[in-house]
């Protein structure tokens, strides 16, 4: 069995399972962002009334924090009520910042866990070895009445990652690179492991934005095994109980990819696919209004780290404006004692209350019609973030500072030292 | 004459004006404000084809900063576009902050000056001898085309307060009481100079905060006259030229008030209506769900050092959030240097980028129904910071952290060492 069939297995009780069959699991934690209030509405509609484990529930109001209409203020009330009323402790408020992000500063993922959060990006807990995904409303509401969810035991891809990343180039490049050679869909309802020797050089947060991306080619959760970097993170940070489940030899991989990528140039995802994947040099000297450094996927301390780097002493170029947003509280304190948010805001970067900001168009840092985008984030459909007629290029964190500190669409590895 | 008069007269081209009698002024700084992009649209309908002066111009992108929605976003690259079009340099891009601070930490406001802006708070300025005062659209568009406006020269009313402040006791708390005494329309269309032995013990920041809400008195504009402690702001800071005003012995004052405050309690403005003043205590152990910091009023430095001073090592109440967004982005800098902004984040507040954010209802922080707010800005009316049915009480800074700190409303004069 693959690592992930046995965390399934366990978590439905079973000595085994096999790829295809439905499985009934328990559910290590739930989590329901602000987005997702119909999950405490369809709660009640099922029936529902005290939720089976409220230690096994996590809230986050991250999605328009703090909020910035009636509707949102009344939303994020009626999240602290049902908290309040189910004796919910886990209820990450406004300034948290993004749930995945939470959850790894708050030692919630772990390997073995079985995570499921009404987002897509779920699939980020892969980086800890963990069997994360992302469910609606009505699936989650489920699993608060029940504590158990059905899946259906996914096909297995592994993508090897072999090589140095050479300078310039980060997990998101690399992941970007994959998803354009294979197609946003190509992994719809299958896992995606990742391996190689790239791989084992990641740090934490490298690993994290890759699984995050993993979404972006479809895939129903992604996973690393566990090594020493995944362990030295987690011992320091998981209180909960966990175990490491590896993959048996000779586990047979729906499909294997194997990409060298000693050699890749930085890429981005031009508009308005995230499979419109290319060298950054097709790019260059392309106008940027806003430079956008955030989210679940590229706004941890690393990235604000490279941005940094990138502009320590420089001024933003005058027509373009560098939002930046943490991607949680505690990325916001290190950044700060690291000296990191100083350096941006002094070369003229605007700090945004972590969250989720305007990486899915709801809140703070929208595009007009006709404006052009450089982002960290994960996508970029016309009117992601914004108006439909505005354009984003999906790249990574150094990518976004570059063009910022040039106003156009420059590449990044000549800036980094 | 009045030293305001005597501005109003330089700016007339002439000797002496006359209480009453209209008076058409050339303006020194015209400010607009993204709230009005309607001054834009007035320009082009008035016939305007070029700025009479862009250097006499600035524009701030300050009341949702960054965009939330498309149609700010979209009114954001308008305001943009007009500039680069008009050859307006002053452009205060989102995360400058709120005019009126901006306008302070530029250089922009000093002792003579004739300022206008699209802002009713601009009687802030007379903190340090400006006129300064709104307007709407269409008079702004009118100095945009014309470089002057008419102005009715104003009565003007002496407010002196007198004595020491007792500890917990701040300018928020004088101006309360002094409007909770006089009225919300007392002044209307009148000048209001402040003077007294408090006001001279009183920093630049204090005194912003008064003169600022005078607004909440009906003022047309107000004015302390500048003395020591002004001019090491000013010359600081402003690189304009800029002249003293004196007023003539005997000018004789529409009417005369004096406040002895050297025992007055730290006052709060109940829902809802800010001349609804009374003591602290008579609030005591009031509810808060969020506690606001920041805006024209109550965002600067001291403001902040105030709450970090109360808040530092502890944690803040938690059915109670804590929202603080620096009035400025040198604010926000400054405070960082200071450590009040890891101070406050540590204690759990949430930071906004520096703008008017929830003050007026348009963006981070807003109210649901059924909610209490207190608050260092300065308007409480029904739905000004979201929904009519949220319930806002007034007070100083240090109110705020206190009652951020225990939950509920409590005397912060038991938080000050």
């Amino acid at each position: 069995m693959h690592a992930i069939e046995k965390i399934l297995a366990k978590k439905a009780g079973r000595e085994s399972v096999v790829t295809g069959e439905i499985v009934n699991c328990a559910v290590d934690l739930a989590g329901i962002n602000d987005l997702y209030l119909q999950t405490v509405r369809s709660f009640f509609e099922m029936g529902g009334t005290k939720v089976h484990d409220p230690n096994k529930v996590i809230m986050f109001l991250d999605h328009y924090a703090p909020a910035s209409t009636i509707i949102q203020a009344d939303n994020q009330r009626q999240f602290r009520e049902f908290c309040r009323n189910q004796g919910i402790d886990l209820l990450m408020e406004i300034n948290e910042g993004v749930c995945h992000q939470v959850l790894a500063d708050h030692g919630l993922s772990y390997p073995g866990e079985l995570l499921v959060v009404t987002d897509s990006h779920t699939t980020t807990h892969g980086a800890f070895g963990a069997f994360g995904t992302g469910v609606g409303a009505t699936d989650l509401a489920t699993i608060l009445i029940t504590g158990k969810l059905w899946f259906r035991v996914p096909e297995v891809i592994r993508i090897n990652f072999e090589g140095k990343l050479p300078k310039g180039v980060y997990a998101k490049d690399i992941i970007l690179h994959a998803i354009g050679a294979l197609g946003a869909d190509y992994a719809v309802y299958k896992a995606v492991e990742f391996a190689g020797s790239t791989i084992s050089q990641l740090s934490v947060s490298e690993r994290m934005a890759l699984c995050n991306m993993s979404t972006e080619m479809g895939a129903k959760t992604s996973y690393i095994q566990p090594d020493e970097i995944t362990m030295s993170f987690v011992k320091e940070k998981v209180s909960r109980e966990y175990e490491i489940f590896t993959t048996d030899p000779g586990y047979r991989y729906a499909a294997e990819h194997t990409f060298d990528v000693s050699h890749l140039k930085p890429q981005l995802a031009a508009p308005s696919s995230v499979d419109n994947v290319a060298a950054v040099t097709q790019f260059i000297g392309r106008a940027v209004d806003q430079a956008y450094l955030g989210s679940c996927t590229g706004g941890r301390v690393q990235d604000l780290a490279v941005a940094a780097q990138i502009l320590a002493g420089k001024k933003i170029h005058p027509r373009t404006r560098l939002v930046v947003v943490p991607a949680s509280k505690a990325v916001f304190l290190e950044a700060m004692a690291k000296g990191y948010i100083q350096t941006l805001v002094e070369a003229g970067a605007t700090f945004v209350t972590p969250g989720c900001a305007a990486c899915l168009g709801t809140h703070q840092g929208m595009l007009a019609a006709g404006e052009t985008c450089i982002t960290s984030t994960n996508r970029n459909f016309p009117g992601r973030m914004g108006h439909t007629k505005g354009e984003i290029f999906l790249g990574s964190p150094a990518a976004v500072a570059a063009a910022a500190l040039e106003g156009k669409i420059v590449d990044p590895s000549q800036y980094i030292d």
